[in-house]
């Protein structure tokens, strides 16, 4: 019996990884999926497909009290840590006919011919307790503590490469394994919040000392184009207070609490309020409608999308005046205005989101520098809003920021229209 | 003085990465540069921000010849690497008072508040030779081997965490002092091949038994949606050989040879050939025209992206018949050329490519099935040409796979026109 916090090491195996041709998924992946069992992977180690395998492992052994492999157990000849784990743990491997017969069905059904490499994902550990693996061929594995009486080890989880494979096995079978090793109740709670509209410096003032001066509480901050993730860990009742000042102090600036995307959490709240939405993309070239296409369902309450990046096309297909353009230019207040009007127009819809602006390399002049960009929401109700903002960043950063500054924008006016009392930090519109 | 392949080992430190909350992007990137000298990345290890640190360096130093440290380098107070490798190492750090002058002039500009934990990112270790930081605050550091001659050490380089800030550093400072470290010409080659319009078992299929028939080779595959990457390591002359086998064998079906996005070639092959190009997506709901706008210079080739997701903007903005959408559905082979050809039309550009579909999770029908998609080119010379697939899988991947589709055959396109003997291996249109 093992109580948290517990000394739990990840060792991914893969030369692939170490090539830089695949990015690791199972750290994050694992590390989340275990933080509310109270346990933490404290370190990890990425290994080649070679004997450094068996070194780590041995080195390890002694080290930690719960010890995660992944990779390396498929049918070819690189795939070789079950072999390093029954080596360095003194363990025989017996082929299990039961396996073999479903591995030669699962195959049948797939039309994969057999090959002499299939078989040795039927060869199981002595003494270990078999993981299923209902998205794949190779089964994973599960030794308890000191199993072989000669060699003190850890708990050790042998998991397969794929993470399709690897994630469902963990959840179904890994974490009730663990659960059961782990006595008394999780002593951390992890949460997380998704912020838009609000930078990351102005977060951290507005939170950092408060939630710091709760003993045993953590606190971080992720930034990303145009949100910021705040993540606290701690006991559950620090937690609660923790929740209390963050909710408190960020108010609207929070759009999830549960990882939500920004453009699903809009989606949502447009298909609640039985509204809908246009947009109308220059410099975000679209980007704005993929994300909102990326939410299921979107299609109840997304009608069009207009990506004209050329001028005449915002003429013809949006309607804005190409005097209009001429006069102010096409990244302007006016024509940011014209184009998300003509947007609404055209579609029909209760609502509407328009981007010009300069992406960059180039374009840029003294007057409107790479970098600038107006954002304008139309509605049915309300005068049309623009704001103007300048992203001193790398091409597709400036769409990342762009898109999410306006879907933030029409995200506040939809909490505004459904409540007019709930906001109070401010922010347009 | 080091000769290929010599031992390297990565040390990613940051707490932030066992958490899971975030990826990291080092060991790829690094790997990468660094395989053209010969050398690779042998083990890494992912440590939290503590004491950790300094007892993996210590434990390493024997072990490598050239260690790669990351992270840690900031303001706050969990910013602890620079001091770590200092105990590890016996060495100083040594405010430099010319550091300090520009770090205060860096954040003046920047209107940002001096802190205390500011003024650390201007120590140096003792000896070291600093690594200008152009896109951040914290510089990075070189230390030559066995720096302080009581602990024997090998090549060390500190590098900040953000990969904006390590990727250009690397590549301007740390990569030509590799090359002064590393004697002798690289004795390994690494060559990569996008390919679109063929899965990974085809791939295999052309060319795996003939490219392992060379001695020395490596072959990898790496599956992404729509695309295939394969790569090849080995001596010069066995990728000479390798080369030509998949050149031969897989023609028009690579897109790349230098990690091009298929959007990229694209746009430059329009580009060439002063032609433009018009977009009518409906499943894709705007995946198209965003991968297209994240070019570069798109604005001079793509005129203008018609998402029409409701029925009322395929008959609006692209004068699809409402009679023909009755008659056949949204998701058909007619409405996908009637929406390329009035997307062409409209936008009066030389191709329009168009997208309807199912994405799913809900919507299929027995007769169309989710995943059902149909892809359309229309260009001025030829006939509309309209493809149906079938991509069973998750919402996102199914927009992605089905935006590779539509780029892929307008690639082929463009191909065929600019040279009609260049094909063999067909392939629509």
């Amino acid at each position: 019996m093992v109580t948290p916090i517990v000394r739990a090491i990840l060792i991914n195996t893969g030369t692939e990884l170490l090539l830089g041709d695949v990015q690791d998924a199972h750290l994050a992946f694992i590390a989340r999926e275990i933080l509310p069992l109270g346990l933490r992977i404290e370190e990890r180690r990425t290994v080649p497909d070679s004997e450094v395998i068996r070194r780590t492992l041995v080195e390890l052994f002694p080290h930690c009290e719960i010890l995660f492999v992944t990779g390396g157990l498929g049918p070819t000849s690189d795939d070789i840590t079950r072999e390093m784990v029954a080596e360095s743990l003194g363990l025989d491997l017996r082929r299990d006919p039961e396996l073999l017969a479903w591995l030669e069905r699962r195959l049948q059904v797939r039309g994969i011919k057999w090959s002499s490499g299939i078989a040795r994902q039927a060869d199981v550990l002595a003494g270990a307790e078999v993981l299923p693996n209902e998205n794949g061929s190779a089964p994973g594995f599960y030794l308890k503590a000191n199993i072989n009486p000669r060699i003190p080890s850890p708990h050790v989880f042998v998991l397969p490469g794929p993470p399709r494979e690897l994630q469902p096995m963990f959840k179904k079978f890994a974490i009730p394994i663990l659960k059961s090793i782990i006595t008394g109740p999780p002593q951390v709670e992890r949460r997380s919040y998704s912020i838009a509209g609000v930078g990351e410096s102005l977060v951290e003032n507005a939170i950092g000392r408060k939630v710091l001066a709760i003993p045993g509480i953590e606190l971080g901050y992720c930034a990303r184009p145009g949100e910021v993730e705040v993540r606290i860990i701690g006991a559950p009742n620090a937690i609660a207070g923790a929740d209390a000042i963050i909710r408190r102090e960020l108010r609207v600036s929070i759009f999830s609490d549960h990882g939500e995307a920004l453009a699903a959490v809009v989606v949502n709240l447009l298909k609640q309020r039985n509204e809908t939405l246009a947009t109308a993309e220059s410099c975000t070239g679209g980007l704005i409608s993929n994300q909102i296409t990326n939410v299921p369902g979107a299609s109840e309450v997304f009608l069009a999308g207009y990506v004209t990046y050329s001028n005449s096309a915002k003429s013809d297909v949006l309607n804005v005046d190409s005097e209009l353009i001429e006069k102010h230019g096409a990244v302007s207040e006016e024509v940011a205005r014209a184009m998300a009007d003509g947007a609404r127009t055209r579609a029909g819809s209760t609502y509407a989101l328009a981007t010009t602006g300069i992406a960059g390399p180039t374009g840029g002049s003294e007057e409107k520098p790479v970098g600038t960009v107006y954002v304008a929401l139309a509605s049915k109700t309300s005068k049309t809003f623009v704001m103007k903002f300048r992203f001193l960043t790398d091409r597709e950063t400036f769409k990342q920021l762009a898109a999410q500054t306006a879907l933030d924008l029409l995200r506040r006016k939809l909490l505004k229209e459904s409540d007019v009392h709930s906001e109070r930090s401010g922010g347009a519109p």
